[in-house]
């Protein structure tokens, strides 16, 4: 379930823009995070599969402080097994009125080694958490704690996050920009289609800073793509 | 996992307001489905426990009308499964942009002897599911079919609903006010205590509308209790 | 603070959306309560000066059921003290996640004779307030009592209610599309040339509906005040 | 432009559910209204061609009553000229701030032979509207007047209505559910097919309402479709 | 009314985040608010009893700009006379589409040694806020005047911000995560337990920055207080 | 259509806060736009006349990757033609689930000598945006392209955006905290009686940065004007 490492060091080096252009010609369209931002613009970009963890709405009697001494409460067993380099991603049902997590459990994560964090409710201790050279996204701060909105339901089951479907194993792309999610079997056709596209990009946006109309280049005529590979041979990527 | 038939006909008898007042004494404020409304106010009361259906955003790889030739595709699986006097209570993510379900399914789910639909996203079909003998709720009508926007994931796992979180086997209660979710350990003991506080209550309505100052009798001084004891005993309730 | 009863009769003859462009010529543009419904459409027109109550979110150590013993407490004395003929009003900041007020409450203030009773936020009971011939609007059935989300705290001071500010003795008049208000000194003269515009509406309704054209009687040209005066001559009215 | 009189009395015969499937059959998925519905439920169905109006917000300088004395005021142009048989669809940007149309031209637009008239705002007069032969949709009441939020801006343009896109001369079909727009070019295919889908449906709802599972005929299996047939000899449909 | 110098030297050394935990162990779960942020993360922390306003939506004939020159005008009186220490708070409705406050007022209630400054719509002049050290909190950049949309009408009265209740002289505490309420009578033993809280939540960070498992200290078993215990002896803290 | 040297230089040196209020002098109240915000906050500030494109909801049959090799699709065509010094601004509905436009037409735009970018949707490629040195403003990051959401349709007809209406040559700016729409015909003369304002304002700044009470000068008495031509005489403004 591991993602491979040319994938990775590729889906690293692109954009989530460019990630849901290469999916769109797939058919798919619903795989941008609707309402979900980077807590740290400074962070490392975030690649890797989904470890998944689910809350619904808490009650007031399972609910309390007590929940955290069982070892198998799914949030604290969660942070403690999700794989190094996987994404730890939540389902908060959009709702940052009580934490998903906090700064403890996100420095658990990072030394640990995984990938990434994501909710689309929010996370406390967040002034903390922007200064971790770690991946983190979220709605909002969310001071409160978890209980007091959300009840950890599900390890490792298929989600919603930000309005999209996230599976377990899907590989999840971040950036300053958002967070992408990418189904797992077609990860690595993708890194491949969109590192090539990336390069183009690169093409096309060093000749419109040089003053060239998008006409001709984006979208490319035949022509462009001569003047690609050349452009390409002489700067050697 | 069934309900008790004189905890199903004093939940019958007795408003989801009363219901919510009887869980708050017990500490649980948040009981109350957010955004959900019925569909057919003319419709039976509706009481019996929750059979759960959980939906995650549709993915269009995934999602296309041939799912539904699989027996085991969640919601049809669900709608032949769902046990007679139960409840079928489906997680829509408060999303009526694709329909949870129609008027076949409903229909069946009807003819089955289940006790009601409830989905905090919407219906199709729904100037048909108004006409029939048989509880719906729902957030808005909703037309397109539920793979544009919806994919089966889950049945009879813990879920949110309009907000509340509902767990399989909890008494679902709903009547022309909206929905109320009663967890299953107490449904005996609050059914007992909300009639018997619905008993109050019509006393106290029958005294209000002949005139009376709801000072002394809302809420009750000890004389008011003296007075609804005789009361009670004259209307033989 | 009581409004004419040639004013009042003059309102209830009127449509809320012929008074919202009556006031709309004298520069008011926010008259018209945003998201208020109408309970009961069958229910008498509302005319009558504002009482007002308003609500700030309630706190755990202060709202709990004990309060209501209180007869001080704003809620209960409220509606034991709004004067016959005034319209209750209440802020509850747009807020249907539990009740402003419920069925006995809203019986007792019908009793007492007040003209009816507005919400943005949600009443519980909503059921049986639909069967009275009381006219009740608000945003949503609320089945929750108000304790678990909201604190009385005024009575009687200006408030907001459908993002329109309500001073106490504005009047308040209600038809089946929604509540408008209209600043007490001016009511008066609002309510005549209501009344003088209606006449003229149903003159031109009936034109419409005869098949005539819009235009030139709808803005009116000279030629179709004439028209209608002949009209109005031979309806007697 | 016109549609044809077969097309016409089919789309009038099949339900918007019915037709979503057949327009996502076709790639489309985004072909239902989002938060309209019907005013008067009773109406008849509304099928017709879209003749567009556009709101922008309005301006206090260029926004006045005297507006409307100019008879190329786009929105009293527009009910004069809308072609009858045709459904004026008005793009509101979902705002039922203030009134997209009322009673008056409401009823102009039905006496001039228009189907229908569908919008994203919210109608002003609305009790007057309701008791109309004439199908209306809208968002919410409005009773301001529209200069107070809207300016009409153009007639006849592609717009937005309820994050639909609506395409001057696509067919508008609207039921007690809602409103579903079909592209011109494929309406009469799209009536054809979900008039014989409704047949089958029909068949299928008659058949679970007799007690039958919904396995083996919804979706259908090959011995369905038999029995389908036979069932449709006998009903001669 | 003032608070403590002890209390308040806690409070600015202590999360929103450990606040929050420790009012919902007193049984306030409804005391960080929602939608409000920080316009300068480099301000000090705010800790102060609060001084309150409230607006109510604007009236076009009672809000024009003379009514500045009125010193008895609350907005104005209110920036003069709220005490300094003291953070003043501003109930919006949650509606930034006007300013509550700007830059001059701002400046003047920092001058005059206020703590801080919160409200749950907007201010105008925010790069010119952003720039001093003064902790301001809002919901959205707002740079219309606040006659636009609000209507100041009272002083130090019981307000909603963020949908928290703000009763006058409650500790208002403010980070980098956003604004916690903390009730009055009990600021003092809360202070002293999150600051307690702080260090052993510092002694947790610090061990699992170094590699430990949340398992056994976060939540503690009674060898990791044994440890805090040396940590904190250690530490001199 | 061009703004003038002298108004364009005093535009640029004053807030969107200052011209809210000039232009709520003239009676417009609606100018500010709702929920937009700058990308880059060291942009320079952005003045110009406005040149608009208008997004409708996107169709699949009709948005498809191919439609940008047509050299008049209105969002390329746009691009090219947008006249230097003007401000290109987009009505995207409010809604950023798809780009509005993304890095290589934006640096187009600032390479043509377009005067800024703005749009109620959402910008991709917003990491690169924000490091060039040209004013962007949007509602929230968009990866997606725009063809998943969005279907260009109109070049230079007016439009809404964040809820205010735009006409072609409405002279736009842009500042750190947002937005200001202003009327092309009164442009000169808002300029130049919101940099008069400014001055004041600078002057009342720099008093109560001083420690004076605003009461006096805020608004100013007499007196107070008299000081401050005292002020601009030795200033030198």
């Amino acid at each position: 379930m591991a993602v491979a490492e040319t994938t990775r060091s590729r889906l690293a080096a692109v954009s989530t823009a460019t990630l849901t252009t290469v999916l769109f010609k797939r058919g798919l369209r619903n795989t941008f995070m609707q309402g979900v931002r980077a807590i740290n613009p400074d962070a490392p970009r975030m690649v890797g599969p989904a470890y998944t963890l689910r809350y619904i709405p808490a009650r007031e009697d399972l609910d309390h402080l007590g929940v955290f001494t069982d070892r198998s409460h799914p949030q604290r067993k969660g942070v403690e097994e999700c794989p190094p380099g996987h994404v730890f991603v939540i389902d908060s049902r959009r709702n940052p009125a009580a934490a998903s997590a906090g700064g403890i459990l996100v420095t658990r994560l990072w030394k640990r080694g995984v990938a990434g964090i994501v909710t689309d409710g929010g996370f406390r201790d967040t002034p903390h958490i922007a200064r971790l050279p770690f991946p983190a996204y979220h709605a909002a701060p969310a001071a409160p704690t978890n209980l007091i909105r959300h009840h950890a339901v599900d390890l490792n089951a298929p989600i919603a996050c930000g309005e999209v479907p996230v599976y377990p194993g899907d590989i999840i792309v971040g950036d300053g920009e958002g967070v992408v999610v990418i189904p797992q079997q077609i990860a690595d056709e993708v890194a491949v289609e969109a590192f090539e596209q990336t390069l183009f990009e690169d093409f096309v946006q060093e000749k419109v800073e040089e003053g060239r109309s998008i006409f001709g280049i984006y979208p490319h005529s035949g022509e462009a793509l001569e003047e690609f590979a050349r452009w390409r041979e002489k700067s050697k990527r």
